[in-house]
């Protein structure tokens, strides 16, 4: 069904609930990952490097789940060591009224990451068949037609270069409802809920429908979907950051040419040096 | 092969050649067609008006042709008439080293026309497949691969609300010829001259060949190609008007709903104008 980083084979049914969102894959606790945490993070510095001084390929990693599920969280976590010169988050928010106006791709395309550049999105084109759907703005045939769009979007993406991964965060109900508590008994924490998302809270069993169909339908070889178990916060960043190294390894980035023409403007440089 | 507007049926081989580029349909000259001409712009103008008003629908014209084929000056002459304020023009140039850093679609897509909007695009994602492939930086699968993204793209579109039009303006190259020469001759419109257009010049069957290429491939029912004989300008333009009014006329464009509510407004306002 999925290896250990839970990517998805393309084209089989999904079941959310063939997956434990509190899974840690038999790690105890976060103490018995942090070495190899801090490993992969400088891993991945020095990956974004690379893949930054190349400026051949870039990277999209697209960012879904249940509100409360840490979207926020593991962008910061997993990307703040990073050089920010070459990364972009873009939250997804509600559409503007220009954005409405024009085909559901149009926002998301115009902040795609050019070649070098690592976007993280926080949500995406993915509400587009899914809140949408679960509100009847989007009815089942249109939100598989959308799909099929999104595959062909992904799959322009990857041919120019741009490597997808998505990320669906997997938490079980219970911990949403424990999260959403604590956003309201801890002041310091309000400004993080929306009441609106006690609204979105009753239609969880819909919700997790449609993001099966949309995992079933959307994952393919080149655009993985990886499902991580999520209630627990430091297993879950630390599948994310494997996920992460992992995609940019397989990119094969290659080191910066040496310009061995450069050799012959030395000499002019030490003379330079050497009269002080 | 085609309807007397030069349309294209989907998936039948092209073949350029069949096309007079001096043809005018037995019309003897401008005079004979000035009067529907006068027509069809008003027509177009008030189907705009309602494009604009209606907001839920948006057209998008794509114009490709040899160099001197007139892109400008239909662009110029076929959309003077309209309200600026809902039509945009785009002329595609060489891409920018940022436009270049994304996938070739990225440019064109954010500036596709929202609801309620007529573009123009004068050059277009098409060059993708014509420039680039003449001069070798794209091979002919690579052309072909990024004719089924751009096919993609269109139905995107079309999907959510954009009609799209392509016209192809069909020169000879004794046209050409003489446009070129006229350039150089005249100070006045030396500024039009590019002297890279006598080198691209060169390329004109190689350019024939991967255009009957792009029209076959890319002409489908709801995205159709036209083939306009552009030999004329006065023909030209004429055929163009045609096909707008007709794309625009197909859209069964509604007028804008009454709201008898308002009707409840009046007795105040009456009251104050006979106070005076």
């Amino acid at each position: 069904m999925s290896n250990s980083l839970g990517m998805l084979t393309p084209g089989k049914k999904v079941s959310l609930k063939d997956w434990d969102p509190k899974d840690t894959q038999d790690i105890k606790n976060k103490e018995e990952i942090q070495q190899e945490t801090d490993q992969l993070k400088e891993r991945f510095a020095e990956l974004q490097s690379k893949l930054f001084t190349e400026k051949k390929q870039a990277v999209l990693f697209v960012f879904q789940g249940m509100d409360c599920s840490g979207k926020d969280g593991v962008i910061r976590h997993v990307f703040s060591n990073l050089n920010p010169a070459g990364v972009t988050v873009h939250s997804f928010k509600s559409p503007t009224a220009e954005e409405l106006s024009h085909d559901f791709l149009w926002r998301a395309h115009s902040v795609t990451p050019g070649r070098g550049y690592i976007a993280a999105f926080n949500r995406s084109y993915y509400e587009d068949v899914l809140i949408t759907r679960v509100h009847g703005q989007v009815s089942d045939k249109l939100a598989k037609r959308n799909i099929k769009h999104i595959k062909h979007f992904e799959q322009l993406l990857l041919d120019c270069g741009v490597k997808v991964v998505k990320i669906f965060l997997h938490i079980s109900k219970q911990f949403q409802l424990e999260k959403l508590i604590d956003r309201i008994e801890k002041p310091h924490k309000n400004w993080k809920l929306d009441p609106s998302d006690l609204q979105e809270r009753k239609f969880w069993k819909q919700y997790t429908q449609y993001y099966e169909d949309v995992l079933e339908l959307s994952a393919t070889k080149q655009a993985p979907w990886y499902v991580v178990p999520s209630d627990n916060r430091w297993y879950r960043d630390y599948t994310v950051l494997r996920i992460a190294v992992q995609t940019l390894e397989e990119m094969k980035l290659s080191d910066p040419d040496p310009r061995p023409e450069l050799q012959s403007l030395l000499p002019e440089l030490y003379k330079e040096r050497d009269k002080k």
